[in-house]
C-alpha cells in the first residue's frame, strides 16, 4: 500500500429480497419532498415503481415525478431536474433505475442550487460544490448493476450540443445516504444488459487490477472480486433467476467500483476512454464497447507489465504455472478471459458493434488519452489496438 | 449473498506514512476539550506521542490525559475515564495505541453520559446507548495492529471482580470517526507482538469464512486477504522494516474485522471464545491463544465442512487439486497452515502458553459455547480440542 491515501465511504446498504422494507426508515430522515426519477418507465411493468410509491405514501411524503433518465442523461435534461427540483424546493432525490439515473441524480443534487451553468462549472472544469452551497440528499433502488453508483460519487453527464461525456468523480457528500440492493429487481434485465453489465463489473476491476502498482492488498481483493463475478456469471447466463448468482454479481458489481479495490494504486483506465469514444460513434451497449477493445489492449500492453499479467493467469484463472514462462502464462491468460468473455455472451471484437475501418481515425481524435498504467498510449497506439479489435 | 443484510461504515481512513498531517484537518471539526487516552507509555519513547501532542497544539486544544490503559482494560478504568471525562465535558476522545485503547475509548464514549453502571448496561445487557443519550465522538491513532478496532464498534471491557470479559459491538454512532493508519507507527512493535497480532487478522478471517453459508463474494474477498496477508507476513517477519510488507499487514487487518467480509454469511467464533477462556486463565497474549488451539479445532470440525476446507487449501494455499479426495486436500491446507504458523513462529500448542491437563475442564467449563458453524460444540468437544492441543 504505497503512497499516502484516505477512504471514506459513509453510504448505508441494505441488501436481499426484503431490502426495500428499510425505504421507510431511511425516508423519515428526509424532509416531506420528494423527487423521484426514473428512467424509461420499466419499473412501472415490473412492481417496482408500486412498491417504491407505497414506501413513499406510508412515509406520508410529497412525491414529484422525475422520469425519462436517458441511457446518457443529458445537459438539457440535468437543467430541467435542477429547475423542478428548485421549485419544488425537494428534500431528497430518490433515483429508481441504475447507473444513468442515480449518476443523473447526483448531478440534479449539486445543480438544484447552484447559481450558473452546472455543465461548464461541475463537470468541464471538475468543480467541486462550494462549501456553503446546499447540496440536495441522494437515495437510490437499484434496478440494474455494474457502474458501482449506488456507492460512490461518480456522475457522467453527456452535453449533446458539443458531443462531449464527461464523468465527474464527487465528494461523500454528494454520493447516495443510502442504497436498496434487491438482487430480485435486477431479474428483468433482458441478458444482453446482464451480460454488457457484467463485463462492465470485469472491466471496473481491471482497470484498477492492471495499473503499475502491483502485488498490495489491494490486488489481492480484485482477484477475489474476479473469481467471484467468474464463478457467478456463469451460473447466471445459464439461468438469470439464479437468485444466489444474481445477488453476487450485485454485490461484487458495488464493491469493484466504490474505491476500495483503487486505494494504494494508480490507476488505467484506457480501455473505458476507448470504449467511450466508440460510444460516441455508435449506439453500442457501454459494457460491449469495453469487451470489443479489451482483449486487443491487454495484449499490446502485456509485455509491459508481463508479470502481473502471468500472475492474472495463475491467481484468477487457475491457470497451473509448471514451468511456463511468464510471457506463456500472460497469453494463457488472456486466452481464458477471451474464452469467458464468449461463454457469457458478450462482444470480443467491435466489427459486430457497427465500427469500420474508416471510423478508426475519428475513434483515435475522439479518445482521451489519459495517464494510464503499464504503458501510456499514443495516438498511433490506439489505432493499432482498434485494428486489432476488428 | 443470502439473506438480508445492511452495511455501513462511516469511519473515515487516512493510510501511510504522512497520514497523522491530516489529524489537525480532523481536530477543527470538534470543540476544544481532548481526552488523550493511551496505553503504558511506549508511545512516548517511539516519538508518535511528540507528533500527536504538536498536532493537538496546532490545533489548540485543550489536553486532559488518561494514560495507563492495559492490555484488557478494566471496568475500575472505565470509570475512572468516564469521570474524568465528564469532568472536564470533553469534545473528543483520542485513543493512540492499539485495539485495547480503542476498544477503552468506545467504552468511555457511551459511559461518560450514561446514568448508570456502564458494564451492566452496555456489556452485560448488550443494550445501545439510549437515542437521547449524548456520545462522545471517537477518534484513534493506530500503533498496533490485529483487532480492527479502528474500523469497527467493538469494544471488550474485563470485569476484574467477577473475572468476566465482555465484547460489545456499538453502532455507526459509537465507530471512530476517523483514523491515523501509519504503517511506520507499527514499526515498535516487538516481534512476539507483531506476529500474534499478525495470527489474530488470519483468525479473524478464518472465523467468518469456515462458517457454514459458503461460496458467495464474501469468501473470495476473504482469500484475498488471507494471500495478501500470508504473502507479507513472510516478507515481515524476515524483516519488519519493510514498510511495503508491514503496510498491507495494517490494511488488511482493518478490513478483516470491519464486518465487510462477514455480510450474507454466518459466523463461527468458537476458536475466539476458547482462546478468551485460555487467556482468563494464563498470561498468554491474546493472538498466541488462538492459534494454540486453531489446528486441533479446524481438524476437529473438517469433516463437517470438508468442502469449504479443500477449497482452503487450493485458494489460499495455492495446493494442486489433481486427482486429490476433499479429505485429503482438507488435510494439506491445514498442513500449509501449520506449516505457515511455524514460519512466522506463533505458538502452535497450549503447552508453552503455560496450559496444564489438570486445568483442561476449567477452560472448558469457561468457554462460552456460541452457535457456530460446522458444527456446534459441547464441552466434551471442547476437552478434545484442548487436549488435541496440548
Amino acid at each position: 500500500m504505497l503512497g499516502n491515501f484516505s477512504y471514506c465511504n459513509p453510504t448505508k446498504l441494505y441488501f436481499g429480497e426484503d431490502a426495500q422494507n428499510n425505504l421507510t426508515t431511511e425516508l423519515q430522515k428526509y424532509g416531506p419532498k420528494v423527487l423521484l426519477t426514473y428512467g424509461s418507465g420499466s419499473i412501472k411493468k415490473n412492481g417496482i415503481y408500486d412498491e417504491v410509491l407505497s414506501a413513499l405514501h406510508a412515509s406520508g411524503k410529497k412525491i414529484i415525478e422525475l422520469p425519462g433518465v436517458m441511457p446518457n442523461p443529458t445537459t438539457d435534461k440535468l437543467l430541467e431536474g435542477a429547475e423542478l427540483a428548485r421549485r419544488h424546493n425537494v428534500d431528497l432525490i430518490l433515483a429508481v433505475g441504475g447507473g444513468s439515473t442515480i449518476d443523473y441524480a447526483k448531478a440534479v443534487s449539486v445543480a438544484t442550487w447552484y447559481d450558473g451553468d452546472p455543465w461548464e462549472h461541475f463537470y468541464l472544469r471538475q468543480n467541486e460544490p462550494d462549501a456553503g452551497q446546499r447540496i440536495i440528499p441522494v437515495g437510490s433502488v437499484l434496478t440494474m448493476v455494474g457502474t458501482g453508483s449506488e456507492m460512490n460519487g461518480g456522475s457522467v453527464i453527456t452535453n449533446h450540443l458539443t458531443k462531449m461525456k464527461i464523468g465527474k468523480v464527487f465528494g461523500t457528500n454528494v454520493m447516495p445516504r443510502f442504497a436498496i440492493l434487491n438482487p430480485r429487481y435486477t431479474f428483468s434485465v433482458p441478458q444482453r444488459q446482464m451480460v454488457s453489465g457484467i463485463f462492465d463489473i470485469m472491466s471496473h476491476i481491471m482497470e484498477q487490477y492492471f495499473s503499475g502498482t502491483d502485488n498490495n492488498t489491494s490486488d489481492y481483493l480484485a482477484e477475489g472480486l474476479m473469481r467471484s463475478l467468474i464463478h457467478s456469471s456463469r451460473i447466471a447466463v445459464k439461468n438469470p433467476q439464479d437468485y444466489e448468482a444474481r445477488s453476487n454479481i450485485m454485490w461484487t458489481s458495488t464493491w469493484a467500483l466504490n474505491t476500495l479495490i483503487g486505494m494504494g494504486k494508480t490507476q488505467d483506465w484506457m480501455v473505458h476512454m476507448i470504449g467511450h469514444a466508440i460510444g460516441a460513434h455508435t449506439n453500442a451497449t457501454h459494457g460491449m464497447t469495453l469487451s470489443g477493445v479489451s482483449i486487443a489492449y491487454y495484449h499490446h500492453i502485456k509485455t509491459y507489465g508481463l508479470a502481473k499479467f502471468a500472475r492474472f493467469a495463475t491467481a484468477v484463472w487457475n491457470i497451473h504455472e509448471a514451468g511456463k514462462s511468464e510471457e506463456q502464462l500472460a497469453n494463457e491468460g488472456l486466452e481464458a478471459l477471451l474464452a469467458w468473455m464468449k461463454e457469457i455472451g458478450v462482444a470480443t471484437e467491435i466489427t459486430s458493434l457497427g465500427v469500420t475501418e474508416d471510423m478508426l481515425g475519428d475513434i483515435a481524435d475522439a479518445t482521451v488519452l489519459m495517464k494510464a498504467g503499464y504503458k501510456d498510449l499514443t495516438r498511433e497506439d490506439v489505432i493499432t489496438i482498434l485494428k486489432n479489435s476488428l
